[in-house]
């Protein structure tokens, strides 16, 4: 039975990303006006359907002139009128002859070289005067030197930034062509959310879970609504049942281990999710669970991360941003550094994921880590800015390299 | 007259950025939820109100006993009753009781030790018996291990991450005292914007700084409408009147040079703004101007953002980001890295910030430049990672080191 994996021991980080990376299916593809387009990843690559500069254009404030004569300075030239960016007009220069013209205006036809204002001393209303010598075709942009119509802008697969965006803009691409954004539901289970300091005195907790990934999916670009679930069978297999049709992803938090009150993984596989892994050799997260429903035309995934606050962190950070992003066809996502710890560090039978505040030394990047790295502790968060991965079983010293990821949002 | 600051020659990046970060008055002070800080800047610390673990809790899924023998292994104990996490009762055990008990769950009084389920064989419906020795108080979170009521959580000036929101949660912060965030206006000033692909015969083109700015800033977490004006200095002006009395900055594109049609400095002057610098030593951006309007209990800032796409994206990631956090009081948000460069650079006698793509080697960070650095060219933009500054009047080698500032976004 597809449902029970446990016997297959614990699987790798490796493991874990790669099936992510490799079993979800992407979204559909919608076309988006470029504007709404921005942190999207692109279906389609983009080509240009014009040159940039679309014409050639002054890169000063200055005067375009036409002159045969190989010594420019202290020749005098009639000013025979002036263009400014935007203009429309196409101007055409004799020989002796000048134009006022201003950074982003379309060079007249014949022009031989563009005087900027600073070497040119007007001699009257109607001439001017170079002071300095010239090199034929200085400050001018040409036609296509920096993209040629048809010229490749953007690949397939990249995410649309604010560059990307004014990059494209600036070609005229009006609309883009990019993966659907995931729905996302968030299912909080356990009945130990205290809503008053008095609910402490009681055995409850304050619910971090919930405000960590709301803040989390809304710095990714999804607005979702927190569904707040009982340790109840019956009230978990309804959850998972009436989501599983409408949602792309649900992510779980609580309920995946071995202990009696553990529903994810029963419910999950009793409403016709198969599971894909469950149980990761890592720290925190060792319990995380991953399951798809499939139905016509439809997949449901479901990550069910642990109940403590530093596994969801750290499981949304490495598992829910390479599943979000798969789910767009970006399946090489996380980007990993890779820097030098600043002391040692024990050894661990399972790999770690630890809190680390990173800094720049001299063109290296140096990793101190934090205390306080237990699964139930977050305040370490408010220095960390990165999480980096120690590999198990092995003892390690100030100095040596070690790969992780930047957390700055 | 303080308007006129070009006598005074061009001031240095770090003099331009020295003048937003202690200029700038900060805005007012807001009480927000904690749900809605995400990416504000606190103007007050924060300390906690409890203890975390608030109680005493089980680290595992197991038992909780009462023993006094010294050697646990192959006694027996007697199970009381059960405890989740989540549960309310206070119960006490007595010497050889045991009681079942989940993560997170409060541990009675009187436990001597907690063992997790592994290390324990279920007798009969009443009864388990260790298997192995077990050392006292391990698997039980203490009360205030982590954070004892009364503690700092959070500095004042501090920003309000995602794994920030989440431990301030933990810890029952309803709300933050956060600094207002700015009322930001976009003027886009020039004739030259076009349409659709007919115009660029007309000598215009397409216009990459709203789209940019628009994303820049949503990005940041503001929504702007662009507003676009002719050079016109009384559109300019009454544009600068209007908006002067309700935002906080008002960014321009355009027209802060000294050719004929650059309005934006004497309409500025006009409505009662005072320069606070204009032109900076750099490449691109050199004409950028900075000037401030005071009226009673108000202040309104305006960027004057040259007009050359590249400088606007540079001046945005360096300028506009200073501005935006020292009006909420953050007065030294850009991260600078070190990195070692790939390749030799040539010298240039202003200051340089040039699009680069880092990446990660052995723990440094390699630094490699990228074609068409020019300021109306944004087609390296699709690759680049960073923003590098290279400093001015010096040739520099390969392997030698210069800062930068990430752009991910």
């Amino acid at each position: 039975m597809s449902g029970c994996g446990a016997e297959k021991g614990l699987i790798s980080i490796d493991e874990a990303l790669a099936l992510i990376q490799t079993k979800v299916k992407a979204l559909a593809v919608e076309m988006l006006p470029l504007a709404k387009g921005l942190h999207r990843y692109l279906a389609k690559a983009v080509y240009s359907d014009v040159n940039l500069p679309s014409f050639s254009q002054s890169a000063v404030d200055g005067y375009a002139i036409n002159s045969s004569l190989e010594n420019l300075q202290d020749t005098v030239f009639d000013v025979v009128g002036e263009i400014k960016a935007g203009s429309g007009l196409n101007h055409q220069l004799a020989d002796g002859q000048a134009m006022r013209i201003f950074t982003g205006g379309k060079i007249p036809e014949r022009t031989t070289h563009v005087a900027r204002q600073e070497i040119v001393v007007v001699e009257s209303d109607s001439q001017i005067r170079l002071v300095e010598q010239l090199k034929p075709q200085a400050d001018i942009r040409f036609t296509g030197e920096e993209v040629q119509a048809g010229q490749q802008l953007a690949e397939i697969g990249q995410k649309v930034n604010i560059g990307a965006l004014a990059a494209l803009s600036m070609a005229g691409v009006q609309a883009l062509e990019v993966f659907r954004e995931p729905k996302v539901a968030v299912v909080i289970t356990g009945d130990e959310v205290a809503e008053t300091a008095e609910d402490l005195h009681a055995g409850k907790v304050f619910d971090a879970n919930g405000p960590l990934l709301k803040a989390w999916l809304q710095d990714y670009g999804i607005d979702v609504d927190i569904l707040h679930i009982a340790d109840e069978a019956e009230q978990v297999t309804q959850c998972f049942e009436r989501l599983k049709q409408h949602y792309d992803v649900i992510i779980t938090t609580g309920g995946v281990s071995v202990g009696d009150y553990d529903f994810v993984r029963p419910c999950a596989f009793e409403t016709g999710f198969e599971q894909i892994f469950w149980k990761v050799k890592q720290k925190p997260g060792k319990p995380l669970f991953f399951a798809e429903y499939t139905a016509q035309h439809h997949h449901c995934y479901l990550l069910g991360l642990p109940g403590n606050p530093a596994a969801v962190y750290v499981c949304m950070q490495i598992y829910g941003k390479a599943l979000l992003d798969a789910l767009q066809n970006q399946r090489q996502s996380l980007a990993w550094f890779s820097g030098l710890l600043t002391h040692d560090l024990k050894s661990d039978a399972r790999e770690r994921f630890l809190r680390m505040h990173a800094y720049f030394e001299q063109g290296q990047l140096k990793l101190q880590s934090l205390a306080k790295q237990q699964s139930h502790m977050l305040s370490n968060l408010m220095q960390a800015n990165c999480l980096v991965r120690i590999p198990a079983n092995i003892k390690l010293e100030v100095g040596q390299e070690v790969s992780g990821v930047f957390i700055h949002n």
